[in-house]
């Protein structure tokens, strides 16, 4: 092999792989930090620990809300790609913050429970169990409510001042499925669309541009 | 403590338990299969051995379809509480017929993942990912096509004659989330469906009716 | 068996068993709540799904601070017990204040990561690794700092206000080891002790004063 | 280090790595498509999401039996290197085909349990529990068996026509030990073997010249 | 219910339930001690920390060896039936003795991966891989070796003198797959044996006679 | 890019990555034999298989006390990194050497339970649970403890001749925190040890010197 195809294979190498792939286990040491520059080529493998610092550790990003989107809503997830210190050790979190009438549309998170704290406000707050029943109540600053993993919840600013969310998960990468954009936003074939919901070509077209994927 | 009290005491257990705690992870003997009568009481025991037989392995169920539904479908589900020999070994399976045209509604397993093989008939089969990209195509007698775990997924038989689908799951009980029912069948705070969906009073009451649990 | 041999079984049971076996794995059904009265008899079983309310699912009981404890620090742990709502969910969390310099001592937690969220105050925060590395700093109001599982973390609020962090874990029983009463306030052997720590009989006897168990 | 070893490098490293060291707990992406050219080197990456197409989640491999041994028993065992898709989520499969008469010998699968569908035919089929204890049934086109994860078990065509099987795992790789190889086909020394099964050398000789290698 | 049949009822549960579910994940609790009296009808139950001495940490039974058996080999197994202690904790062992030239038969762990170390003698040892592929080697005292989960295993002693090994194993419960018993003591049809090893219908007969189960 | 950059790239990534990252689950293949030369740069890769041979299942390495250190007590900790053949396998074990006095300081494993066999000599053995309780006893040759996964431990030879124990784990990396060394040798801030522990600079100066790591 010439060098010149090595550098050709490192070029591809670099261009084709993307995810990590790993899993929430149990640890196999006390922790390890992905190096920045190389985890998307090394996903696997940890710095080594003389170039780890407490910093790796601590994360000063949720000091303020995200960016506010058109429901009243923002959100700020942080999971091991965003806070690598958090890799292998089965944790992440979110901040999220409402708007008075504010929601955070029905979704779910695949891969972990979620333990939701409200820092601030007043937030109507609920989630879906399998047999289509509905656990939801208006929770107060301070009030703890746990969403089983992998079921469909929800949430909306009820008071009359802004709120604020802290949400734990027991996964490094719990996932986000939000119920509208998968739905409607998707490229599901509208035939289908239309027989499960019950729509007309003309509502079905309102909803899709509604959720469609803005790029 | 009398003994009418214990009768008492036995009697309120009887009517206040339920459902099963337990996971799939490994098995910590060989098999488990808990008695008919008194799992319900006492979940985590397993039947004698010497009572257990090898129709405790063996499910005769699936020979025909179910019942259809009003979409063309129908599917039996069969886990470890339709096939007690399940229990505790990580699996169970489901098998679904579609009359033409039949659709098995966007709908994810919180807790396993899937492998649809298609027994008979032709099926438009597909998921969606957690960035709302939907993979999804025509799939012929034979073939295989596997749902990542918790990810939405839906199919429809788009050929002329009835088809059939069998599916596997690496847990006991992978559970079940209809999207249509579970959002517009459940009891959440109209409100916040509808503006989540932007649809007026009228619309949503008319999704709601559709979709509302039939007792 | 007669009755009362009957009654007496029910009652050697009632006194003889107290701890929950199980483990944070995958969950087996949406959700499990144990019965308060009968969770010790029957630990592994759930409340009939139709007893299930919302507040089963909500805590309201870190609003305020716990009561202070001699060391400037109080703490409310939230597990499985105390919260039943987590059972089976793999989660569970606490509350901890600090007087200004209030310290929480050398800890571990044999069974989780801990991520900590400071939501008040300024807080000297820091872990070793099993090299004997520390990796400590000051955390200002809104920074998050993450404890690998099962190693040895403390705190100290170095600020001039009270102090407030949020803790989460991975697992429903985290467990707790302070390390000043697990090896001064136990019942370690005297010559061991005296010997690991090059400590006199007088300079031991201080300290196993200062962490014997108050009872 | 010069070009020239860099080449050398990749080289050596292509010739000296060969299998993947994963395992089946739950997935902590969506998906992870291992990349064809390059998982022998990078085993724990995944395809970049945008190169991954539906196509990776489907096989269409199983339509036909697989070619028969002399046994009159052929297999097609499909596992995270047959079909890539399959990679992290923790399920593979096979199809198995019979001739009347046909028998898939005694062997167990070290790292799953099996789900066995009949699509046609009549199957004696069966496993033998830790305690030498057999669960065995004739079983027609229609009905299930599990085998417990680890368990012998076997299975013979006794009908008059062809019968297939459809086998799915709770694991990506959950191996196969097949008895009379294992035992007879390897290189165990003769003299254990012969004491073991109080073969002469002659007996013994015949046993391993039927089960040796064919390479 | 009367009080009569309260008793009965306790007398059938007494009758009808056997084994212990549950499995090797990690422990939600310090330890679990299941009650003697109590375990095989409350199975997931823990004893009253305040019951639980030191005593239920220490094993005593492997002091010697067991009684020998027609090979020259013996075996004490201690898992959570035998040293309750164990019980949630993820772990066994086994005392192996040898008599010179006394074997341990082709065997394996369905459950646990095992780590032989010998203790005294010397010991041929050795497993077959899932290619039928044999490492086998001659141990002296004092080395070590590893036989992965669920693989093939066997052992001989090639000394002149008694040979002592000490398993360990990571399952309380690791299950043990003879196999010899399994596959010509237990009931498998004739027939499917005769074929599967080339063996007339006398051959046959000697080999399950020499196997079958000694009751 | 260059073939230079490409030689640097390779020199960046060696220099720069460490240690493994892994997981106690069930292993996805037979086994996986790191390369040694190969296995920190690509640290989830498996030598091929035909390049493996017994010797990497076989340690030698126990057969005598490793060095003795100040306090009368050697360790040698065989894991993945030391036994290779361990990797994936999910155990791991330790040859300890006391002598008369020679003591075990308090410690922990934060990965693993632990089985402690007794293989020479008179041990007082011992565990604190998370309520501080103290389960000790003094153990005999052939006796054996277990130490539950996370909770501090000790012992110490209370007999007049050499003592010697065989641990195994189950994890490949247990982990060991010695609580003298990690509390006193570490650099956490003197404030919070002083206030913690009620000692004087001097005193607590005395501890520092007596733990500092000596490199």
């Amino acid at each position: 092999m010439s060098s010149r195809m090595s550098a050709w294979f490192v070029t591809v190498v670099l261009l084709s792989m993307h995810l990590v792939s790993s899993s929430d286990s149990d640890p196999l040491q006390d922790y390890c930090i992905p190096s920045p520059e190389l985890s998307s080529l090394f996903p696997s493998s940890c710095k080594n620990s003389s170039l780890v610092t407490v910093d790796d550790f601590v994360f000063s990003g949720i000091k303020s809300p995200g960016d506010s989107m058109k429901t009243g809503f923002s959100s700020i997830p942080v999971g091991s790609s965003a806070f690598p210190g958090l890799n292998t050790l089965g944790m992440s979190f979110v901040r999220a913050d409402f708007e008075p009438g504010g929601i955070n549309v029905p979704h779910y998170h695949p891969r972990a429970t979620e333990i939701a704290f409200v820092l601030d406000g007043t937030i109507y707050s609920g989630f879906v169990d399998s047999r289509n029943r509905v656990f939801a109540k208006v929770l107060e600053k301070g009030e703890v409510m746990v969403f089983p993993r992998g079921l469909l919840h929800f949430q909306m600013n009820v008071g009359d001042t802004t709120a604020t969310i802290l949400g734990s998960f027991n996964s490094q990468n719990p996932g986000l499925v939000k119920i509208p954009s998968a739905v409607f936003g998707s490229d599901i074939k509208e035939e289908l669309l239309g027989k499960v919901f019950g729509l007309s070509w003309k509502e079905l077209a309102k909803l899709r541009k509604k959720f469609a994927p803005t790029s």
